[in-house]
């Protein structure tokens, strides 16, 4: 196998940080977004859609989606388990991700890529020609606060963001708050839960993968 | 169990579609999006992001998120597998998927929310008070369009959206391109691979549920 990657973007750090909790190691292809590299046809034979991640199977085939690379390491090596263990774990973390992807990544991309320069002609992932939207940059940022307020609250009563277990919903949540910090949109200091649940899952090794 | 469902939204149809292929029949509440009963009080108490689909469970925990109900579905009635039966299939069906969600459902949901009257404070699923944007909707009708061309081509050499097997990921298409019909987007005639697949599913029982 191997993973095309890159280094700065939130959704390959989710597969990076999945893997090293894994405790699985593959060659790794950086390809580099911000120049464009993903949309050269070099790369787009192998992802026609132009995004990142990417895993070439070892029967040459490619998968592409964060999650659904996650799930191809989860289905091929169970443990340790980030994807639940039973019915009703699987359903509540597979619910909690989908939660911060809608209510965190996606705003936060909109964010990114409705007001950086180079991105102003590449408003969405993978395409080029989609023109930048000035109105999406306030609308992302309103909807990450709304996020951080339920995230608080969510974590009052227990200890990861799915529950009593770490899943892949931790991880997800602490690239969105990281991948935050490049528009700096920082967690407020009375957020004292969501901090303290910050501050343990960024020690995990896994963290700097 | 019961499903908190609106007949008219194209998520709250994935999973009554996903049921229907199951025979899995449980009690329904009527819950109304365009009158904004899904932002009172009553149903805020039991999903606090006022979006639909919304399961309640035996144990009466509530569980959101089409894909998250589907899965927990498939884990507790596994036949007919609608989301893979091994490593490769799993990862597959939910790759294409999420391709059909971004590139689809989500643009989609965009031209809807961002140019009809009754949602024009109402912007976002499950929001009050976000203003529609304008150019958000020709952006969602290209991007749907670009979807479009893409699923002609996969479906070229292949009967369903993710390989040789229905899957959640042909419900997701088919919610997609009935959910399109509203704003009059139609697949064009010379997509017969589109057309093709697209009589097929829609002939399946499941579809009128």
């Amino acid at each position: 196998m191997k993973l095309y990657d890159c280094t700065s973007a939130p959704n390959t750090r989710r597969v990076r940080m999945f893997m090293a909790e894994k405790g699985i190691v593959i060659p790794r292809v950086e390809i580099d977004i911000a120049q464009g590299e993903n949309l050269q046809s070099n790369f787009l034979s192998k992802n026609p859609r132009g995004v990142l991640p990417l895993l070439e199977l070892d029967d040459g085939s490619y998968l592409d989606e964060s999650v659904a690379i996650c799930r191809y390491f989860e289905e091929i090596q169970p443990e340790p388990a980030l994807m639940g263990h039973d019915a009703k774990s699987k359903a509540k973390i597979e619910s909690c991700q989908r939660h911060i992807e809608f209510d965190a990544l996606l705003p936060l991309a909109d964010v990114l890529r409705n007001s950086v320069p180079h991105f102003k002609e590449r408003a969405l992932a993978g395409t080029s020609g989609v023109i930048a939207i000035d109105a999406l940059v306030e609308r992302g940022i309103t909807s990450y606060h709304r996020f951080l307020e339920r995230l608080n609250k969510n974590l009052e009563d227990q200890p990861y963001v799915a529950g009593k277990t770490f899943s892949i919903a931790d991880i997800t949540a602490l690239c969105a708050l990281d991948f935050a910090k490049w528009a700096k949109l920082k967690t407020p200091e009375h957020h004292t839960h969501t901090l303290r649940w910050y501050a343990h899952v960024s020690a995990r090794s896994s963290a700097s993968a």
